[in-house]
């Protein structure tokens, strides 16, 4: 079979560290199965850019990780000097463009993040229905907010006018819609073949096994609002199976909080996506596990990219002390993704991420460092 | 003295519910206290709008209410036909017109939400620190994404781009920051002459009594990102007693979950505090509680709006089943505001607090219907 190739990526701060967890379990998987898999390090961190003429990635970077089959990626954001990570070199803007670049470059339009509190994860919610979380985040990953248009004009001056331009196209609203439509199905499916169900309601009283919820601030910022209403009531005609949903994002965020087990899929733009990632993060019992897929669904030629939804967090950076659960649930993911080139890295991937969640169901909760909590996988790994 | 004057604009939905108790209260404590009050009621509901040639205030609403020092407003939103809620006649864009057209015609630059765990409210974090929430969400509520500027392009059609600007001007981020730091200090002194304190630290590791923490999303949305950066270390300068903080809006939420009770004085744009408040209304006990005011502290001449941050709720209008809190707190800070202008309407905004506060605290919890809790306040308010 061909060999799949991975760039790895560990990027700054904690980065490093965690990604060398998730290249353990792939090396101890691949010995196990005989998977065709490799993969080859990038060290670029962002504090290298001194050495790279005030680049963050080397100029071929894009060409070079373009002959891969997937990356992954620790966590962009120059920690700073590591005796004093007060103090930055580099402001975010800079730091933090690779990531901005990969997801514009290689099309990765889909950023997908689950949400479900497993056994062992900190419930932060009161209600005891936050154990039934289980829902999945789809965030437009190549447009809206994050088009990096506008400027500043008179600069420093007490007359100043910044502006930042929001675009938003219906093709690329409608291929994250029905794209959402599609994985509510599959959710669906799944959860049949485990023999359980959901029920949703439709405004018409009916139940649906499945539901997608838009998300959306149209009645204040209307245009792409109207737009974006529009193209989900259209593509929805072609999922009748599935019940709809439109929240505004002020009133999800407030549901997110006060009733999150109600939700299944949830489609969102850029920034607004963003925003409900952090908190379904959190209603997985934080960063800590929150793992995060950029995908490229339509084009095998472009790799996709996987990386936990935390950063580099300078704070703990070069002590040893990060979660590798996170990082080792995307590693599972990512495994996941290649299994449509391989059906043994699907199961690879289950496998890993059973081990993840087995020693989180155990240990969640206890205070363990870095290695304590890969070696544990790792041993679950090699039984 | 002179008689300070209120446009009462009860809106749509629960909107007259909750007001009518609201004036019950206004009445009782006008008589008790023999205040220089008066107001006038402006019954413009959104689905009134066909017998008003389309539109959904008078043409000269604005003018008419210009004439007034404060406009206490119910709810906007068009609920629908009160028989079948789900049938709209009117989309949000034009129903919530009045508020934007208000907040901004009225320069209302100021949204201030507070955020406090009252007893007997309803406590949705697990963590027990939830209780001790106590802050200040500030919303930017003149500019920025509101501006309403944007467009459809080749609309409905597969080719469509639609845009959405959004611009940030220096003067108003100096004065919404600075406005920050004036309610900060003003926090610490009250804290102060209760005899309470509470610490933040500074990046240097010594304490101050109070903080303001600052919104972006800088490291995505750059330019009015550093804009706003830049202005908050400016504005820091002129208030070296106050803590300062940064945080991206993803992360704030997160936090806003996670550890509530860290933020003192939180700055935010007019979507991002839009979002931020949502959040601070859940840490409140939810949407029955939390109050909102949109103030223009500098010009006398236009009135400030004080409403619910709650919306017309068309699944329960016209049942008397809409809980008054929100309204009756709002009302307290609209004596408050007044109170600048006439101390014994400050007296009377405390005292309300006080009597919704203490209905909360021995009854909350418990289902009553909006009547039931107006009586009880209104019963406090007469002992
Ligand atoms: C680092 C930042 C630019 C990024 C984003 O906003 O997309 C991050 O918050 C994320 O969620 O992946
Ligand atoms: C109704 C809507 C336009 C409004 C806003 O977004 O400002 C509301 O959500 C609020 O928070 O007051």
């Amino acid at each position: 079979p061909e060999t799949l190739r991975i760039a790895v990526t560990p990027g700054d701060g904690i980065g490093p560290e965690v990604v060398t967890e998730a290249v353990h379990c792939l090396e101890a998987l691949r010995e196990k199965h005989q998977l065709p898999l490799e993969w080859t390090r990038f060290p670029w961190p962002s504090h290298a850019w001194h050495e790279m003429h005030g680049e963050v990635m080397p100029h071929d970077a894009m060409a070079q990780l373009a002959d891969y089959d997937a990356i992954l990626l620790g966590a962009l954001g120059d920690p700073g000097p590591l005796d004093d990570p007060d103090r930055y070199l580099l402001p975010d803007s800079v730091s933090l463009a690779p990531l901005l670049d990969m997801r514009k470059g290689f099309d990765q339009w889909v950023c997908e993040r689950p949400a479900r509190l497993l056994p062992g994860a900190r419930q932060y919610l009161a209600d005891e229905r936050a154990r039934d979380v289980d829902m999945l985040v789809i965030r437009e990953n190549s447009e809206g907010e994050y088009v990096g248009q506008g400027g500043r004009l008179r600069q420093g001056t007490e007359h100043e006018v910044a502006t930042q331009m929001e675009v938003f196209t219906r093709r690329a609203t409608d291929r994250i819609v029905r794209y959402g439509f599609e994985r509510a199905r599959l959710r669906a499916e799944a959860r049949r073949a485990e023999g359980k169900t959901r029920e949703f309601r439709t405004l018409d009283g009916t139940r649906r096994e499945s539901q997608v919820c838009v998300i959306t601030k149209r009645n204040a910022l209307r245009y792409w609002g109207d737009m974006y209403t529009e193209v989900f009531e259209e593509v929805a005609k072609d999922y009748p199976d599935v019940a709809t949903h439109h929240e505004l994002i002020d009133a999800a965020c407030m549901k997110f909080v006060q009733a999150p087990w109600a939700f299944d899929v949830v489609v969102a733009s850029n920034l607004q996506g963003d925003i409900l990632t952090d908190l379904a993060a959190v209603l997985s019992g934080g960063m800590g596990v929150a793992p995060s897929c950029n995908l490229n669904p339509d084009n095998p030629a472009m790799p996709s990219m996987f990386e936990p939804t935390h950063g580099s967090a300078p704070d703990i950076a070069g002590q040893g002390l990060a979660d590798p659960t996170a990082m080792l649930f995307t590693t599972a993911r990512m495994l996941e993704w290649l299994g449509r080139r391989d059906p043994s890295l699907t199961m690879a991937g289950r496998e890993l991420y059973a081990a993840v969640a087995a020693d989180l169901a155990e240990n969640g909760g206890t205070r363990r460092d870095t290695r304590e909590i890969a070696d544990s996988v790792l041993a679950r790994l090699k039984e």
